[in-house]
């Protein structure tokens, strides 16, 4: 796989202290996205939000919270793959190489399926980035008779480009989706038809507007994708990079929930809190934890960095790194007293299934 | 909490015998919410509808069973909040104080958060009632191209206004989400937002279908609550008041199941029967029981008063009054001989995980 | 109930070597579906499509792969229930029995509930066969504001009709519903409201797009039926006739999985694989086979004819034809070295809970 955008594979730092970094995506390539659609389709600065947007600096557009999605969707689709940024003829440093390469992977699909052109075009072609694409798609799919489509995409579009670590996760989630799921083809089939990796963006928008004080917006969005994708997770909790929901039904993640990075989790996964209180109830997984389909972690407990807990088990204790839980209730596969410890990250190997006494 | 429209906060009778008692709504200033239009859009009442609608008496209200949506929404939004009955000037004895408290709550988030404003006029601050919002909502949610919403949601409205059970069971259960779920922050969020909820009041409008003979009808809600909720509850479960399901993802209620007063389900439960024969086969849950996520409950098994039963347990047996029952298959905590008895109501604690043998 | 269209109440061959056999359907009286609408509406011969309409030999009708939706809408809704073809006068040698109740049925509820009455119209009186219905009512529940349910309720009807397999199943199915599941009160009801049983044909018909290399469609459908139905099964994985998906919310059923004929999956069922490398990593479920709900069975593991898989199991390991395993880790009934044999089918008893030893 080509290297991407976003510099090295896997972020180091912790989720809990993690901050945008020198790792800069090129939000002026991002702005391109707006820009290109004035040269095409010129309005009057008539407003404030107008105003903003004549004023090309980078800060002005980190500002600029509603862009009209309108405009992206008339934006030239011949531009993305360049992503020169309007100012200059100079070409952005950092091509996004995800986004080129999930427009070629569109353009082969609608050819060699008609039927489905008109989708591929509204939902990736039309587009001039992946965080316009993502967007439009999400508002689509959560779209109600009372919540239009275009409402939240625009939602999902401001939360995008005002947050750079959403950008940074949209594609170390879609890289750990093709490389730890054996059943994905694509990184276009990953955009359009994953609901695990919808549904964890989707969070990361609603995420950033809890972040700002915007809970009844980030409380929507909640709502909707547990609704649309059966995933219900609280805007307030925290979840690294390179991550994967595999299946992703019925997966719930608490209030207080902290999900390291290149943690997997199967379908059904359940990081529940306890008590009628409020406070910090809910667990904390360690990076490169693989959680097996089914699974209960409940209460404020630790799972250690690269810990895997097999399907169906009920843990309520701290796991230490490095081992294997299994059962209900969990117990560590080698003994309490000198648990097997893993080498590999069960997250990259996706082994569930390894330990010899699951008897028959 | 202020004191609610429906008197004491749990009404002691079993669902099993519970009848409509003196705690009375005010069906004159739920009346409102269609007499209210009229005075403001006034209809030629050509039809046995609108005479129906002429007689201002509570027995026919009652029987009034297809109001048109549309009326409510052309309803005046500043009548509700005194409930003055139109043809006297006396206020009404019962106030609505939660649909008050949502229509406060509305109005606030809906200045703090202007990208929602239309959302929460349609679906709130246009409505006369909380059971015109509600109605609303649920058609809002549950429609399909083939199912229109106002189709929807005047079958729901029917309901809530026929049934008086119904409306205070919404008054209920929404007290026992603010109250029992940590991550709840108002009551217009829990209108919105928790399917949990939703599901519910939505099934107890298929209860009333399928107990009034509507069996059709009551089945296409049960199809579209379990597509839009995840939530398969059969129209013939019957389910007592204060019932909280908490993420509410993949829970099923069987035909023959009943669920006493205040009981708090999380996600993932099933109380399921066993066999292809018709007839009694599935569990009866005792007042004021917590089963954690994942359980499963399975054939015409008795779960006693008080009881809990731990996340991912699979139960086949009686499990008694104020015990704990954990496991695959479950165990009695203390043991079966003497088991250790709670002197809480663990659906109000809601605390699912105070075992301390839970081995890791 | 009256004997079928399809001959003998269960086929006997194995799904691995499936292929249509004598049990022809009418494949001209299906064609009526087409051809009725053609003589009130005549539309010119225009293009290499209308041509391939013009002959009425079954080849080119097999052939004949994107047929217009509106045609269908527009049938006259009298000609089905005799299905006579349109080029002779000799009835059909076999009638559409499933079909023909499903007629009466949806008139008689219809008629009993006229709130629905256009619901039963555009869905089932509407139409001249009864792939013809399922294709419209698939496509009006999976559709989105991107997918409209034109180009999806013609994407199935054309699968469908191209392959007599997938007309087998449809009322195969439709009669494992009827017959296992003790709350089906008719077909029309399962065919309108059983999701299980609707992401089952819908899955048919993108394993009959994958089958053909058309990937992407067959992708978009699995990803529209985990969003609607909560039901997510790889289009690769092969399923035998009489299946029943009860409930049905969170089962997973991966892309190498293979599932022999009259098996019965309860919900939250998962036909898991293990680690990240693609290759046959799924379970394969003998014929006759039940297994309770929320059981895990994960990797290349065989589950032997007529066994019973408790709920709540994990299953990483063969189990033996006619055992009954149960339990996390899962064990047999009577012990591995004298498993207890059973004498009935379990998918057919759909008895899930008669082990005595599981303990309170």
């Amino acid at each position: 796989m080509s290297a991407s955008l976003v510099g090295s594979p896997i972020l180091p730092e912790s989720i809990r202290s993690r901050r945008p970094t020198k790792k800069t995506l090129s939000l002026k390539s991002m702005a391109t996205c707006v820009e290109n659609s004035r040269t095409e389709t010129p309005r009057k600065p008539n407003s404030s939000f107008e105003a903003d947007r004549q004023d090309d600096s980078l800060s002005q557009f980190v500002k600029f919270s509603r862009p009209s999605f309108s405009d992206l969707l008339s934006c030239s689709p011949s531009k993305p793959q360049t992503l020169i940024s309007q100012d200059s003829e100079t070409p952005s440093p950092y091509l996004d190489e995800i986004w080129m390469e999930i427009r070629k992977q569109a353009d082969r699909d609608a050819e060699e399926e008609p039927v489905l052109s008109g989708y591929y075009h509204s939902a990736i072609l039309s587009h001039d980035c992946l965080e316009s694409a993502l967007a439009f798609h999400l508002g689509s799919k959560l779209s109600t008779p009372s919540l239009p489509s275009t409402t939240l995409s625009e939602v999902f579009l401001s939360a995008f480009m005002a947050d750079q670590t959403i950008r940074i996760a949209i594609r170390e989630d879609l890289k750990a989706v093709k490389e730890r799921d054996a059943a994905c083809i694509s990184y276009v089939q990953c955009l359009l038809n994953f609901k695990g990796f919808l549904a964890a963006q989707a969070h990361r928008a609603a995420h950033h507007l809890w972040e700002n004080g915007r809970l009844s917006l980030a409380l929507v969005i909640q709502n909707r994708v547990s609704e649309t994708f059966a995933v219900d997770i609280h805007p307030n909790a925290k979840i690294g990079l390179g991550f994967l929901m595999d299946h992703a039904t019925g997966v719930v993640i608490g209030e207080t929930a902290i999900i390291g990075d290149n943690v997997s989790l199967l379908h059904n996964v359940t990081l529940g809190g306890t008590g009628k209180d409020s406070g910090n109830r809910h667990p904390k997984i360690g990076d490169g934890v693989l959680v097996g389909a089914g699974t209960c972690i409940l209460g404020n407990v630790k799972i250690g960095e690269g810990a895997k807990i097999g399907a169906g088990s009920v843990v309520l204790k701290e796991v230490p790194a490095k081992t294997t839980a299994v059962g209900n209730p969990a117990r560590l596969i080698g003994g309490k007293d000198n648990p097997v410890k893993m080498t590999k990250m069960p997250s990259f190997t996706m082994d569930h299934t390894s330990w010899s006494d699951y008897v028959i």
